[in-house]
């Protein structure tokens, strides 16, 4: 997964390779009919043109409206919760909002704690922001809160805690509810911000999804949640949102480019309440969650099949994107990606690529969300002649 | 002027006061119906899908290649100079991309040097960088490098210099030749960037609007101009670019948001590629530049029937927005402001909004873009009256 000059380093794939490692929706998942449709009406004759004037700061009232609908119906809030349009910031996707809260919510120089393994490209964000980088380990339960607060314990408080407790990036990890209570406690004690990257949240395959971060948050200002159409929709329309206590959203809203663009993305946002509004998105996140679903019991069946000893300790995806796979002892994941996927036909994201201090070179990250269940066989075929080739035994 | 939460601080104005401190086009020239032609064009049903996904880093090439055809029609490069799709790298805007170029070319508590009076959203991009700013006077020539250079000689150079070259903003000051050249070789010399915001200069009156800031760079990577299509298209279209050296604009590419994102606004830079091929965006910009021209012309006009005192020494706008109009001597323009603008209906920037150090209370800012010429004599009218009844000679 080397990325050429100018190209985004989630896509560089060969033609002929299965690249498991593309963390992004397969073309036939990506619902242009939807985006025209609700263009031709947002932007129809009868429309008001002052659609393409500039926009709210906070980004437009009826928009945040519809989506704070749409996250009450789709969030998994506990009785009597639900999303208020005051609690919401039109964003343009997680990347460049993760790049405002940077610079919002930290001084360069200041500590941003990451889950270990994390998001692979979240790192040069805060990076281009000059904060230090440090990793607290994820398991099957989330991001370790028992290390989290050992590590308190010792040092100086980091600015805020990067965590993505639905459906983690890469291991698939949901944080348990008694980890994101005591997550949500440690950054009052320790006066720190949780910074909750959630775009797989409406992208659980069972009816309730896990319990959004902000579930856990009650009122305390303490944890950003950052959302995107990315996943739900399409991620070239570069449209997302943060969600937080009101006076948190506040202090996000003061941005200096929010003040002087007068906000992120309006028209796309005036399309996307197209899409929302008469309920095309909900069915067509009931279609990518279904899509999803299918695609990932390929990959596991065919993970299964073809390196059952690989697979074992390995639990099932209740939704997201990713499966976590721990190669064979004393195989490392760059290694063999560099050795053999192009012979091999195969590519994946090395654990390695994940990782921020811990050695995870013997982990590898497979996506099923681009593929065909068909591709994702073939690829778990490929992946398991690939280490047998290397002299790795996967089936005994 | 004032702005209530979440409005965005250019647009608020009483249902009935004539603001002439808008700086937006009127929504009479927001073009609806280019716009949608485009979209239907360009997400229409054999429209590649790929359109939705995540984009390339520099944004789409084949919009690059257009706008670059755009720009080397539409500025004024000088002989056998044209701009190069590889200079080009696609922005959310100009906003957007002056916070992106804080993060990328300066560090916390590193200094800008701003144009004095500045664009007055602009500090505020700085400031949420964490930098702080300095002023160097502007004359009808431009910013003042005499100036710069004895500041430059006294203290520590600054992490960049953000001018306006093209019908500055606020005093529609176009930067001389000989200042610009000046300017480059300071930069070289004292090892600092030149950030020229030129949203205006497709907007010149004359058949030949002013040469934009990289007709000086002559490949030095000392200049980075930061365009838009807020002013030629649409401000809620949040697109714009930066044209820079190409090493420069490799720099900017490594934002982590940008690798992590995949470009900014790919689905909107497609549209906006329809509105460029076929010409609709030249002969759009064309219609602007007359509309503009007349309405500056009006301005002008019912400030010299109306304030002609006041009017006397200052320049004929040539292009942009603006008109910086001095008050009477003892009158202060914000405390005018307040006391009579809604009485009198009619509302305008402050000179000290603009300001960076300098006491340019005495002057207001007037745009004539936002407003039909009657309403813009009837604006001045209402001035002229504001001043008159507050006890200032506007006329002897």
């Amino acid at each position: 997964m080397t990325a050429q000059t100018g190209e985004y380093p989630q896509t560089a794939a060969g033609p002929e390779a299965i690249n498991l490692g593309l963390g992004q929706p397969s073309p036939s998942l990506l619902p242009l009919a939807l985006i025209r449709e609700a263009a031709a009406a947002r932007l129809g004759a009868g429309a008001d043109p002052l659609v393409l004037q500039y926009g709210a700061i906070h980004g437009p009232q009826s928009f945040r409206e519809s989506l704070a609908e749409l996250m009450t119906r789709r969030y998994h809030l506990g009785a009597g919760h639900e999303v208020a349009a005051s609690q919401l910031l039109v964003t343009g996707g997680i990347s460049s909002a993760l790049s405002f809260t940077a610079q919002l919510f930290a001084r360069p120089g200041q500590t941003v704690v990451c889950s270990d393994p994390t998001y692979f490209l979240a790192r040069g964000v805060f990076e281009s922001q000059g904060l230090a980088v440090e990793g607290v380990p994820v398991d099957a339960e989330g991001i370790d809160v028992s290390a989290l607060e050992q590590r308190l314990a010792r040092g100086a408080a980091p600015a805020f805690v990067y965590c993505m407790p639905s459906f983690h990036n890469p291991t698939g990890a949901c944080l348990a509810p008694d980890r994101a209570r005591r997550l949500v406690e440690l950054a009052e004690r320790h006066d720190f911000l949780v910074v909750a990257d959630e775009p797989y949240v409406m992208l659980g395959f069972a009816p309730e999804p896990p319990p959004c971060m902000m579930t856990y948050d009650e009122g305390r200002g303490r944890v950003l949640s950052l959302g995107s159409f990315s996943k739900i929709l399409a991620p070239g329309l570069r449209l997302g949102w943060a969600h937080a206590a009101e006076p948190l959203i506040e202090r996000f809203s003061l941005h200096g480019a929010l003040r002087s663009g007068g906000g992120l993305n309006p028209v796309i946002a005036s399309i996307v309440q197209g899409v929302i509004e008469g309920g095309a998105l909900d069915r067509h996140i009931d279609h990518l969650r279904r899509t999803f679903e299918a695609r990932a019991q390929a990959l596991m069946d065919a993970l299964r099949q073809h390196l059952p000893r690989l697979v074992e300790g390995v639990a099932e995806p209740r939704g997201g994107y990713f499966v976590w796979l721990p190669l064979p002892e004393g195989c490392d994941g760059a290694a063999l990606l560099e050795a053999g996927s192009e012979a091999h036909g195969v590519r994946f994201t090395p654990g390695s690529r994940c990782a921020v201090t811990r050695d995870l070179s013997r982990f590898i990250r497979l996506s099923f969300a681009f593929y065909e269940p068909d591709e994702l066989r073939e690829g778990a075929r490929r992946l398991a002649k690939l280490l047998t080739d290397a002299g790795y035994s996967v089936t005994a």
